[in-house]
């Protein structure tokens, strides 16, 4: 057992914040897009740090890069891997994928100057592109990585800017030679803040992730008719932004109705003609409704169909929707799940299982091998956002219980 | 009596038509806005017609053009007024506002032609700028002329195009030399278009307008909290957009109690951030709250008020609202009301009471002497589009019954 052994706090935390101040603007806001002059220094931060670890280091052509440890004993076995991004959103905190990232060579440091063997090489990954801000779809690197989607699709992604992601890579010098897959983890765990308000609210330091919700992202469109505010009595109207409100108020009964596993949202609206006194002739807005339970979404998304069927009927207006995007939910590994559970009790630490809420590199990563996830607290979920804030002490009890479950997972076998 | 005359069919509608010409772009729209080229255009017409039918016209400062039937013997007196405007919003149908001004000078020609004896004189009026299209605000030429808007103000006004209306009016010779409200009216009577379905889907070709909706307009807004919408438990969300439907649908309820007397309207609306995965931090709409009567829009908005306390409390968002518009309901005089009743009824028509939902010149008359509206149908309620449509036979109903009430007006005392 090499429970006696434990990250180096300062160290992480240093690095966490130097990595952090790679990509300021003037105003100080940080954004290191993807493939991008900020995204290249703050990778090349990033393999100093793999290289003084004494790791191996492999770009494939998707730009993911592997940092990798290994010995001649345990070379011809498949690796256990950590990972997550270092690409951010626009005017980001630090935390997000980087993270991960750096408590996973913090991982690998620590137990190799511990003296340990591990069974197994041991390799942490920095994946392409998870944020999809400029190309899309997010999570593209460990998207390609697993075999979702063909190298040569991706590297053809047009960005925002107009520019071509894989001339991006190649200009800033990630643009790799080894096929993605080229390793095929034997288990896979990822690192990362919560997100979101729950382990801060519960003052829980550590979130074993079991699951990752499903997500489905419609469009609805209501087509009613504009008349007069004033002259048009209340029973002849057709309505489009009044059924809208009747579907945001329905999404929230079901959420409700759900025992707080469904999440439902509509983020964006727009009525037309949008005047003070027309009664809106159309009205659009989005859906986003997750569930960590593929069979409940499917459920769910069918009660929502039927309750637009009945509100067209009832209302005389016009309902279609448009499917945006969806996402089966992910059940993340049961034992590597239990061996987080384990592991922060081993430490002292306080855990609770719970389900990501956003999408991440691991929900990729689950259809290759074993996976699961270690969450720290976001204070008020606050996250894509200057403001995103995890403690220094939870930031450091979250990389040793990484530490203890890979080190445990190289000792299987 | 004089019940054996009636209007000329065709001379009403062929200059209907004719007007109805004039302001058409290369498309063919229908735009005159007031003291544009073609509102000139327009105002030559109709001052052509009243010359025609031998009435003196005089043109007051805010650009009110009066047509004035009178004689010796009747000069002394108060006399009963017609009338509407012609100015128009853009691209719009032929019969809002127009309607009224040409059956009044058809109704003073019919009377003339049949060698009637009015005991007061008889004037149709064009009021300047009722759309507020291209001056702020609305029925601008029959609020100054009742007293309600000073007549540097109202001149003073800047366009939408950055010009002086008081200029405009000069450039298209229409600035007059009378005082406004020079004439007080014994009584006024204002014939319109319904620009609602209600006299359409009752086939009924007469309404008796008895009271004109008083409205109040606010502008909603909704402060929550921006969050992840995957990463944020239901039970710990305030949704800004949730609160604003919860809005919508109270209003929808309180309509649906006042047994069909409130009308109430969303018709803008705006989420912050607006993005699909984040929850709104802001909403903000407007309320177009309408009612009769004056007690009851004022209990229904503190109604309203009420409901965004008890939101705000068990959404966590705060809320405030802007005042926009507040327009007291006018209640028409009953005498006439009943003059239209029983000239409809002669005339073998059927008539509605009713309530005008749309602002109109007669609410601003009302304010200086007994007042009333005749409605007649709108083709599925369409105004303010090119669709806008009134059968011809409803058209020469609607006249006749005008010219009836006034000539009994005429004969009172």
């Amino acid at each position: 057992m090499q429970s006696k052994l434990s990250i180096n706090d300062e160290r992480l935390l240093n690095r966490i914040n130097e990595l952090g101040q790679i990509g300021r603007d003037k105003e100080g806001k940080l954004t290191r897009l993807v493939a991008s002059d900020t995204d290249k220094f703050g990778r090349d931060a990033v393999v100093k740090w793999m290289k003084d670890a004494g790791l191996e280091i492999v770009v494939d052509y998707i730009g993911n890069i592997f940092g990798i440890w290994s010995s001649s004993e345990n070379e011809s076995k498949d690796p256990i891997m950590v990972g997550s991004h270092i690409d951010t959103v626009i005017n980001a905190g630090m935390l997000d994928g980087c993270y991960g990232v750096i408590a996973g060579i913090e991982m690998i440091k620590t137990l190799k100057d511990g003296g340990y063997k591990p069974s197994r090489p041991i390799v942490v990954g920095v994946f392409t592109n998870e944020e999809g801000v400029r190309y899309s779809p997010d999570m593209m690197g460990s998207l390609v990585y697993a075999g979702g989607l063909s190298v040569d699709e991706a590297l053809a992604t047009v960005g925002t800017d107009d520019t071509i992601l894989g001339e991006e890579l190649k200009r800033i010098g990630y643009a790799g030679t080894k096929e993605p897959g080229f390793l095929k983890p034997h288990a896979f765990v990822e690192l990362h803040i919560e997100q979101g308000p729950i382990l801060d609210s519960i003052k829980t330091p550590i979130g074993a992730v079991e699951n990752l919700q499903g997500i489905s992202w419609q469009r609805v469109t209501v087509e009613g008719v504009a008349n007069h505010a004033g002259t048009t009595p209340t029973a002849m109207r057709k309505d489009a932004g009044l059924a809208a409100a009747k579907v945001i108020t329905f999404l929230r009964d079901l959420c409700n109705k759900s025992n707080a596993t469904t999440v439902a949202t509509v983020g964006c609206i727009e009525f037309e003609p949008n005047a003070i006194n027309v009664i809106p002739s159309r009205a659009t807005f989005t859906v986003d409704l997750r569930n960590p339970n593929e069979q409940k979404l499917h459920e769910e998304e069918l009660e929502l169909d039927k309750y637009l069927k009945e509100l067209g009927e009832n209302y005389g207006v016009k309902i279609s929707t448009e499917r945006l995007v969806r996402f089966e939910p992910v059940t993340f590994d049961e034992n590597i799940v239990q061996l987080v559970e384990s592991a922060a009790k081993e430490r002292g630490l306080e855990s609770k299982r719970m389900t990501s809420g956003a999408g991440q590199d691991a929900q990729m990563m689950a259809r290759m091998c074993p996976t699961a996830m270690i969450f720290v607290p976001s204070v008020d979920g606050i996250s894509h956002n200057p403001k995103e804030f995890t403690s220094g002490y939870n930031l450091v009890a979250g990389a040793n219980v990484l530490l203890d479950v890979i080190s445990k997972l190289t000792e299987y076998k």
